[in-house]
């Protein structure tokens, strides 16, 4: 069978809207499992509008199409779009209408109307569709009370699939992969009981758990089916005598069904979720409104007689909270981490540029040099390298089709991680390339301001109860002086051989209620970018740990600081001295030195010696 | 007629609460303006229990009386309540149950149960009695859900008024006073459009207001009814094209009278605000759910469509950005403010201490000096002066009964202000007073901490959007580094000629996400104390301006900073130099040599020849 046009696939959607009698259904581009990194099966916005791009959301009526994307794709959304129908929205742009005030405002015509007279003075209700397993059930609510608050009433119902049959990709179908304790640190068992105390304090019973990092972590198991995070799909629910895993059969071999067993979780199928929560015995279901789908709270059982919804949900909080195997492996895939990064920077300056090099060419290179670690399975994302004026765009992503060439002087920025059995990794430097001709004064002042702020935030010390929000303030502080911003978040929080980014604390300028907890991990990574000429970030994972040498007993509270995990040097050539104050300057030196002591063993004796060159006291 | 006992008070309040089928009956220690000073009209909590402190909640039962009131007032509430029948909830102890917590789980006796058979397995209705005007709309709803949440339902009704009605003070009779523009910097019309744009952005074209700084603010109206706040009792009812003020008329003399009608401000009796809310004829009323009482909302037309809880309201927002003529008028108290402290503390330093002196004395004798000020009409607040260990009680109130004399050596904490028609002040000083014997090193590191996190906050910059709760770790972080902290917070606004604490923004760890706006005053008041040894705190105001040399042309956004606009002395001597940076040192010095600028020219010589000294480089 020929594959559909976009065009056909819209009138497609437009007969099955006709009948549903919907004068709209929306597409987002989302999964059911609040992932980051989406599988291709779950890529219905771009399969109805043929756009390619990760972040945007369809929305068409009888008679038009749109997408609303960000100013990151625009270029692309416009290659994409050509010829589907599909207009483009600008949704960066300030004139730009957000999707609900469209549908509330914009005129309707065809299905909604009758003889000319415009339906929002009919009677005819108006009625807007969605795939309710592409929504958290927090984000459904907002939609639907927007819609609302318009006149207009949102319904479920998927009408994708049904069109949406030949060539769709199938789930990915990797093996789920049993996660050694020895990682973990603690058992499924021990988890379990936590968990389920946790409930019994929020007068639950049950929880359902769709995001996927978060299972991983809870049944101690990994897989392959996400890019960059090593988890596997499927849904949990947790029961007072029960811990139930639904999940494709396909994904468990002899030795993953004998783990499941063993840790006593019931095995169903992956779609039979739904029919098990109509049917749940439970009083109490305890949810994650931002990361449970919609379609799974429509199923919960109307006899559960209550609904909690908490934000984050007690797993993610303790997922957040990494125990000591966990930062002990932490530590050591700092090392190796750490041996990759000097061997790659020494081969950046002593030999990548005897040949034509790339961005993506570098990116390549350092890859390589990770995958030689021990425990090293993949990259934790996509990295970011980003020469002269392409350091100064956030988001960055070069193509081997279009990407700079490494040529003359300049700033590289380097955004990196990786993914080890023992610990997830994540770390930008900002070099200086080229000729030791004298590096331009403007950059060594941004590069000190971020670093400045960057030594700031590493060094706090804050009593139990801190958020994240609170703290932001010490990496903007030098910058903010002189005026100047950026435009991404100050510290994400890390997993441990899951997700680079995860929750629920941050250290943001945003509202985020969630306090910094003992065990936490985040980066830190003030930036100033100057379009079209360069970008600077200084990026180091830190984890939470009681401040030293302060003991509650005698503070009357707990004190934490942050202790500094990433090893790797910081190019020096690019500080302005005159702004370092002393106390900075011994903070930097102490750093270099352990960089040093820790990575240096692993290194063979030229490496080490270049390493120990790049460490050397300021 | 004789005086009633507390014994006879409750008698007559159970046979009420009977008669309406109570079970129990609520008395918070607060008035229908949500006042942070009240009139001894409102004192139902005082009246029906005895205990005069400023802060608790009277439980009334069938069979129970109890009080909660926090550690402050442990003893006091001890010594009024005897012989009263009052029980004391110590609300501070970990322990002690909250009031809902209290009546959903209490046993209950007699009126609700019949048969010995406990009233929660029967099926009579429980309900719980509040007076709705001594509840914010707020407070009504989140204390109605948390009984509901029990079983439990609540009723609003007066039973104070109808039984205390020998001897109830009537409400302050004093008079309204006409505020000139000349101090308040903008007309009443001017201001009264701006709020009726700002309802129409929240689609409401009328809005009721209760608070009395904001009455003033709107109406350029002041007062003497409240202590220390300059304001007038009085309702306000903003219409279309209307403004109702609701006032007893025996406070309006012809000149008041003259005035409301010069700036077209209809006048109705005070209690008639609930009649004319009945029937009001507005599509949209907007009111601030933490500042309007329940009774004024359960008062509102039921034919209006919108109820808007704006919090804060608009009125509350515009209030908190100074205008230039009420910013200047700031600079110009301060200045008489800081001739006051100058004379004060050279007094204290030279004569005062040949005479016996106590915390009282003192406090009077600061009053003396600043009400030989131009235009001052008042102390902000009641000073706090705190001799060695009653510094470090935070609320601490000195009595002249009693209060400490002051002998020997050690530090003294002052904080005080002064209500000027031309603006109001709030400034702490913490000094060294007694011999010339070394200051203990633990007083200068904890005043040199203080000093430190004081002079961060005054010197921080930060785009607009930024809220104090991102700004706040800047005044903790050099003593959170040493595991210490204080249980207030850094900064709260400041009113001009009104509330010396005031909203909606301000600098604390809490989460409240109002931005810092250009114009807002704070304080910056950080503070160390050890418990029976002594306190220290110093603190200034300060007020948002655009941070200087930072056009928003060139940074994108605008940027603000903070002025220091409080003029008095560090004393010095307290300071450990080798903890100041040179950076903190250059900006104490450009501080006093700005205090002597401006203060001296006002000084006879012998009083500026001794600033001069205080004020010298360091």
């Amino acid at each position: 069978m020929k594959k559909m046009t976009i065009i056909e696939r819209l009138a497609a959607l437009r007969a099955l809207m006709k009948k549903e009698g919907l004068s709209a259904y929306i597409v987002p581009g989302t999964d059911p499992h609040a992932s980051e990194y989406m599988a291709p099966h779950w890529a219905e916005m771009s399969w109805i509008t043929g756009f390619l791009g990760e972040t945007g959301t369809a929305v068409i009526t009888t008679d038009r199409a749109l997408l609303w994307t960000d100013s990151r794709y625009y270029l692309q959304a416009e290659a994409e779009l050509q010829g589907t129908t599909v207009e483009l929205m600008r949704e960066s742009d300030v004139d730009c209408p957000s999707i609900t005030d469209w549908l509330i405002r914009a005129p309707r015509t065809v299905a909604t109307c009758r003889d000319g007279i415009p339906c929002r003075l009919s009677r005819e209700p108006i009625t807007i569709g969605v795939n309710p397993e592409m929504y958290s059930v927090n984000g459904y609510r907002k939609l639907r009370e927007e819609l609302e608050d318009g006149g207009l009433s949102l319904r479920s119902l998927d009408l994708i699939g049904p069109i949406w049959t030949e060539g769709r990709p199938e789930i990915p179908m990797n093996k789920l992969l049993p996660y050694d304790e020895q990682y973990a640190g603690e058992s499924v068992a021990q988890k379990l009981q936590r968990v389920r105390e946790a409930l019994a304090e929020r007068r639950a019973d049950a929880c359902v758990i769709a995001e996927l990092d978060e299972i991983g972590w809870l049944l101690n198991v990994r897989g392959t089916d996400v890019d960059y995070t090593p988890c596997v799909i499927a849904y949990v629910v947790v029961e007072k005598a029960a811990c139930n895993l639904f999940i494709d059969h396909r994904k468990l071999d002899d030795a993953a069904r004998a783990y499941l067993s063993k840790i006593g979780v019931t095995i169903h199928e992956y779609g039979d979720v739904f029919a098990y929560l109509r049917t749940i015995a439970s009083e109490g279901v305890l949810y994650d409104g931002n990361r449970v789908n919609e379609a799974l709270y429509e199923a919960i059982n109307p006899a559960v007689t209550r609904r909690v919804n908490a934000t984050p949900s007690p797993v993610q909080v303790m997922m957040s909270v990494k125990n000591a195997t966990e930062i002990a492996g932490e530590r050591e895939a700092m090392k190796v981490d750490g041996v990759a990064l000097t061997r790659f920077f020494r081969w950046l300056e002593t030999e990548a540029l005897r040949t034509p090099q790339t961005e993506i060419t570098l990116a390549e290179k350092l890859t390589d040099f990770r995958s030689q670690g021990k425990n090293y399975t993949d990259d934790s994302f996509c990295t970011i390298a980003g020469w002269k004026g392409n350091g100064a765009i956030v988001h960055y992503h070069a193509t081997p089709d279009n990407c700079a060439r490494i040529e003359g002087d300049g700033v590289l920025l380097l955004d990196s991680g990786g993914q080890y059995l023992d610990g997830t990794t994540d770390i930008t430097r900002t070099v200086w390339i080229g000729s030791e001709q004298p590096i331009p004064e403007a950059v060594k002042r941004d590069y000190t301001l971020v670093l400045k702020g960057h030594i700031a935030l590493a060094q706090v010390r804050f009593p139990k109860g801190t958020r994240g929000n609170q703290l932001d303030v010490l990496a903007h502080q030098y910058m903010w002086h002189e005026g100047i911003t950026y435009g991404h978040g100050t510290g994400h929080g890390v997993g441990h051989y899951m997700g680079c980014h995860e929750g629920p604390a941050n250290i943001r300028t945003d509202n985020n209620t969630n306090p910094i907890r003992e065990g936490n991990v985040f980066s830190d990574e003030p930036g100033i970018y100057r379009t079209g000429e360069y970008g600077i970030r200084i990026e180091n994972l830190v984890v939470t740990i009681p401040a030293t040498g302060l003991s509650s007993r005698t503070t009357g509270e707990q004190y934490y600081e942050f202790e500094t995990i990433t090893l790797c040097y910081y190019d020096t050539r690019l500080i302005e001295m005159s702004m370092l104050t002393e106390q900075e300057r011994a903070w930097l030196n102490a750093y270099h030195q352990k960089v040093y002591n820790e990575v240096a063993p692993r290194l063979n004796a030229e490496e080490a010696a270049w390493l120990k060159e790049k460490c050397k006291a300021i």
